[in-house]
């Protein structure tokens, strides 16, 4: 039935391109793209200056204002123009922390290993104190504990049973599962998945409004830090943000994650009755008192020609704070990087203006690139219940007619990349048919290195969404997932070692040479029809 | 080729098996045994109190100590006989820590994971110091860095390349995987493999004279500390001893083992000219002045018949000291002190003395236990050479024949347990054919839990080598490796987690037959001719 199933639509795009494709490939230039991009490369000195000199990129940190400043230098070192900041609404405060310790003080004496959530306060020196459990799903769970946590250490969660595992940890796609890729499932009616966005919208609202009250219950009752799980085992901390960014609501009281295998003893201990005590020790900061914008990094090779006209790519060079932000997205923006600093080391003369972005505050729901998209090219009109207004600009749901901006008429497309670091194996057409046949012609020239595959289905989740949602041509790439979901997706592995240099030149070869394409050929990109949310 | 081989082997074994087994098993005291094993387990709680309540158990440690304390109080309550500590020989200083800490201050700030090697010192409060590498490899390239290390951070190892799994992490044996164990594959001859254990002396002796002079070395050259790589990647910390554990040896500095991802980023620092700046704060103390002896918890049902004839069983207690000391080798400990538990619960009235041995030292090379079978069976007369003296007892050549003790005679069979808390599924056989049909006889009913294999070739590596030298039956099981050698082995990680309760519940069951069966039958167990080394 499968089988049945991708051959016929392998068979059914074949046919599509064998009819329509009449696009052409300038050949010499791939050529020159490529060898600058395998033989001179420079996409490991951008990634490892991100990741181990800049560090991690927490949106509105230091670090990130670091990055944001060197990629300008960079972009200008290259000859690029056009370089700039470009600010968005107020995000938030930076935050950043410098190490954090756990010491089991009894039952008997050992360190543990956990490190902060983004955006909670630092202990101000070692605090010591009983550990307690509490189990907290909804408003009227926080009454119980009124009086009775001063002083304690709160653990958040049950106990997690091991997960051992049945595969490889690290994975590339072999035929068969690019074979897989081909295959389009029916997706749900809009109706069903407007019903499906209001849903979590509800959820996602009622978890903020739970989490406000409980950092404020929290430090009002004089807890002195709460301690969740790991989200994965085997010793890794994989975390994301608590507290809160902005100014003024309640940043609650000192939250770490622990390594899973360590979590799990203080919570048999607890359940046990032993007494369990903890040293804890976190140094973190908030940078700012108020709130600030974020900023996105944008550079342009100038068109000449179609000037006016748009091609764009990007990757979110924000990151978590545990690694070093390297798959997610050190990768994606070094790749980025390098594919505008090749088509200029090749002398690339585009026709349209290629337009690179490093996109700040994706980790917190795609903040950047919304916002730019919104400004330059189009926009649903702001929705006018205050409680949607507190959602993320990706879950807000449009409230009437898309409002083209200026440039939407003028913009051909945008590629992304941010699926962590792993070779490129084809892309995703996003539910343009149209754009099949053309991507199969820019692909063929790469396919003796390993991209191959143009899939009609969509990927979501990042930054392309940004465009794809306002009827843009926005794509991102198939990648070798690698080790990225078992092991350094928001987690401290994510690091430089867990990449490898030669999927990220191949991946910068293949991203310079299909903006180029997409700068010079004769149409812009062609458009899906709009599906009106 | 193989797997004519392998069906071969077989067919023969099978034949053997036919044609010489009339071992009865007494399969009520089986199912009595079973039930109690499956049903009214304590073999968790006994791991719990272990890995959990005691924690790692370095030899000589004073949670070593707890745990000769609390298991000879277990034996105790559960109405075993002639329960007691027996000594050998100085071993060295115990040794603890309770917290450490690395901080990178320069180029950027973070905190970084490390772990201290056992018996090194540790810091007496945080230290701040610049970071270079050295590299040492033999007693010569100690000169070049006199004058020129005082205040500094060594890093010892090169960087190393991340390693991308290929398989599963965890692995459980499926029936091609037991059948292959049952290929028997002809070693080595003994003049070759006495040359093979020559070599490795001699290494292993250059290598202490090394360690010496550079533990020397560097604390008169006032290093602050050093870091190795960790053993293993994915952030996990994978480290044993460092300094001396000996009374007047020179300990050297603060030593520690850190996490790859984290290792190679200073690594590649450093060889970039970066400034690289750490402060490091390691808790660590040895908690004796002298040498101490080490000590092994033993404890026996005696038997009535043929009381002075003895069946062992055993595992060792200690532990390396950065997990919890659990599938090596809390989970040994807990399941043959629950084979013991569960023999005195069904009532049974061996003819044999069965005695459980809690091995010590096993970690330092199977000191425990090779201090106990030559006192009690049998020795080779001690090496006259000073330098092989120096030698763990287990590697130390034999300079004559055999001496037997009073007990050699005595002595049925041992059987112990450290290949992790996996299940078993089988034994190994050591070469001694003519005890082949006897274990597939006392293993038939168990085929049902998954123990189906005895395999002809020899395991090594833990304490039954200790009896299986002097010529003695010594065996270890079968076990599925589970996260065995990819995650737990001497790391951060061997804690409760990664077990698994019913396979120590399974494991229970086998290891209280087995002894049970070695106990009550007509014979003690076949001996292997002696291979004089």
């Amino acid at each position: 039935m499968f089988k049945w199933g991708m051959l016929s639509v392998a068979l059914a795009l074949s046919g599509v391109a064998d009819a329509q494709t009449k696009e052409t490939v300038d050949l010499d230039m791939v050529s020159r793209i490529r060898q600058e991009a395998f033989h001179r490369s420079q996409v490991m000195a951008t990634f490892s200056h991100l990741t181990e000199q800049i560090g991690p990129r927490l949106t509105n940190s230091p670090a990130m204002g670091e990055a944001n400043t060197w990629t300008r230098s960079k972009f200008n070192e290259w000859g690029l123009v056009n370089v700039h900041d470009e600010a968005f609404d107020a995000f938030g405060r930076g935050w950043e922390f410098s190490n954090a310790s756990v010491e089991l003080l009894s039952p008997r004496v050992a360190p543990l290993y956990a490190l902060p959530k983004a955006w909670t306060p630092g202990t101000n020196g070692p605090v010591e104190g009983e550990v307690i459990k509490v189990e907290i799903k909804k408003l009227a769970d926080l009454d119980q504990y009124k009086g009775k946590i001063a002083g304690r250490i709160l653990l958040l969660n049950d106990a997690r049973d091991y997960e051992r595992a049945t595969k490889s940890d690290s994975h590339r796609h072999d035929d068969a599962g690019l074979a897989e890729l081909q295959v389009f499932a029916v997706p749900k009616d809009v109706a069903d998945a407007k019903a499906d966005r209001a849903k979590k919208a509800k959820e996602y609202l009622e978890k903020q409004e739970l989490t406000r009250a409980t950092n404020a219950f929290f430090a009002e009752q004089g807890v002195l830090a709460t301690i969740s799980i790991s989200g994965w085992d085997n010793g890794i901390i994989r975390v994301g943000g608590g507290g809160s960014r902005k100014a003024g609501e309640p940043v609650g009281v000192p939250e770490l994650a622990m390594m899973a295998e360590h979590y799990n003893q203080l919570v048999r201990a607890v359940d046990q009755k032993q007494a369990v005590k903890l040293r804890v020790n976190v140094q973190a900061r908030f940078t700012d008192t108020q709130d600030q914008p974020g900023y996105n990094t944008l550079a342009e090779i100038r068109g000449s020609g179609k000037a006016d006209e748009i091609v764009m790519l990007g990757a979110h060079m924000d990151s978590w704070h545990t690694g070093t932000g390297a798959a997610d997205n050190a990768a994606g923006v070094a790749v980025m990087m390098e594919a505008m600093r090749i088509l200029k080391a090749v002398g690339a003369k585009p026709k349209r203006t290629i337009r690179v972005a490093l996109w700040s505050g994706e980790e917190q729901g795609l903040i950047g690139s919304q916002d730019y998209v919104s400004k330059h090219f189009a926009r649903y009109p702001e929705p006018t219940d205050p409680a949607q207004l507190t959602l993320p600009a990706s879950m807000r749901e449009p409230t009437g007619a898309l409002q083209r901006q200026r440039d939407y008429d003028k913009f051909s497309a945008y590629f992304n990349m941010d699926n962590g670091s792993g070779r490129f194996r084809g892309i995703y057409a996003q539910e343009n048919l149209a754009a099949v046949p053309i991507f199969e012609a820019w692909l063929a020239p790469f396919h003796d290195v390993g991209a191959t595959t143009v899939a009609t289905r969509n990927t979501g989740s990042t930054d392309h969404i940004a465009f794809d949602r306002v009827g843009l041509p926005g794509f991102q790439f198939i990648q070798d997932r690698l080790d990225y979901f078992t092991n350094v997706h928001h987690s401290n592995l994510d690091t430089w070692d867990h990449a490898e240099p030669e999927d990220l030149k191949q991946a910068a070869a293949i991203v310079a040479s299909f903006v180029y394409n997409a700068a010079m050929r004769e149409e812009k990109l062609p458009r899906k029809p709009l599906l009106t949310p």
